[in-house]
């Protein structure tokens, strides 16, 4: 299966990260060269890769949002394997660091908080395959190309998913405010860990919530009482980060 | 001047934090009927203000995005002057916490970080007129309402506001990560302070880098160097009100 990958930053870090077959460059015809645009150019001729030049009006068809006049089209994302991400963990002699998306849906949304996952040396992320976000075109748009870097695990079920990560001696913490979890900063984030984040307006589902050793939230105090779940989870993996730097 | 807000906690929090003259709420046929349409309902008849049954394809019409099956017509979003964010600061006997914008121009971005201003209580925002997002009714639809809380300035020229801020007291903080920025982290964010976020890709105009005090930037280890613009004013405005939580 073939993709069409579109924005600068996703096309060039896609070609950069090599983990996909690239096929064909399109560029809109009248694109302002910046830097990008010639990176892309050099990495895709090393890669043997043509570079079309096209009218604008065929890019604009190929999805909302903007893509800036560049377009990749490019094998289908690489998922990983659970196991991958923990072996990666352990070859670099790191404590697992993994996020786990609970049915969150908006590619925006997934975009942004895996580009941070990326940004702390996340070892991976872990999706369900049905109602959630698969790491589409619009996905790696959103994360400014970070996914082509990061391992993503796309299983059956998450909650079968999380018993693994248990059985590996990962701790489990689902993110929600609820009265019973631990503020963010107070709880200990050094060791192991899976954080869960769930979908925009329905938090983690009670089967996920249930499954977790722990639930970390974000204190609050204006009369508005809860954050983009990107925002949210974003703000827990740099305490996560900082916390384990402080640690070493 | 009219506008169409649209959202479920985008009319919620409009009608419940009172700021603007509601006229219609419309809802469409068959709207699922949640806790959140039922308070809209009661608050709206407590205002006297008349709730239409419509059809789904007149509240599609509105916008891109999803509306929920809920839209509210209302006055225009009531701008503050800058003195009313210093005072609000100083009737609270509170340093002042102000978030800048400059240039910042994605309404989903926008929305999403002055959610986390309004969560983390800072005392306004100020963006500029020209070349910047205003509080549109995507950007208070991305907010899920809290925009409808806070105190927003709209101001002809930022680095004049920074001018003024100054003259104040108030320390002006850019985000931005680069050579000589302190880590957000350890710098000390406790006193009367204004962060400024620029533009997704193009960071601070050089004008308004050069006006701040100092720079904090978020320390990264991926292989992409930069974050999603409201991530990060997001963490460091967390990061701001934790160190103010323990300074008390």
């Amino acid at each position: 299966m073939r993709e069409i990958l579109y924005g600068r930053n996703a096309v060039l870090e896609s070609l950069r990260a090599g983990r996909r077959k690239p096929y064909k460059v399109m560029l809109a015809e009248g694109v302002r060269q910046t830097d990008i645009v010639g990176q892309i150019v050099f990495l895709a001729e090393q890669a043997g890769v043509s570079v079309n030049r096209t009218e604008r009006r065929n890019l604009d068809r190929l999805g909302k949002v903007h893509h800036q006049g560049v377009a990749l089209e490019t094998s289908a994302y690489p998922y990983s394997a659970l196991d991958d991400i923990l072996a990666l963990a352990q070859s670099h002699d790191e404590a697992p660091l993994l996020l786990l998306l609970d049915l969150l849906q908006d590619p925006q949304n997934a975009g942004s908080l895996l580009r941070t996952a990326e940004a702390v040396g996340a070892h991976g992320v872990v999706v369900q395959r049905r109602r959630a976000v698969g790491i589409t075109p619009a996905v790696v748009h959103a994360s400014a190309g970070a996914v082509e870097y990061l391992l993503t695990a796309q299983v059956t079920n998450l909650v079968n998913a999380i018993g693994r990560l248990k059985a590996h001696d990962v701790w489990v913490v689902g993110l929600e405010a609820v009265r019973d979890a631990q503020l963010y900063h107070e709880a200990d984030l050094t060791g192991p860990l899976a954080l869960v984040v769930g979908s925009e307006g329905q938090g983690l589902r009670q089967l996920v919530r249930e499954r977790c050793d722990f639930l970390v939230g974000l204190p609050m105090q204006g009369k508005v009482t809860s954050l983009n779940a990107a925002v949210a989870g974003s703000i827990v993996l740099y305490e996560a980060w900082r916390q384990r730097q402080a640690d070493e």
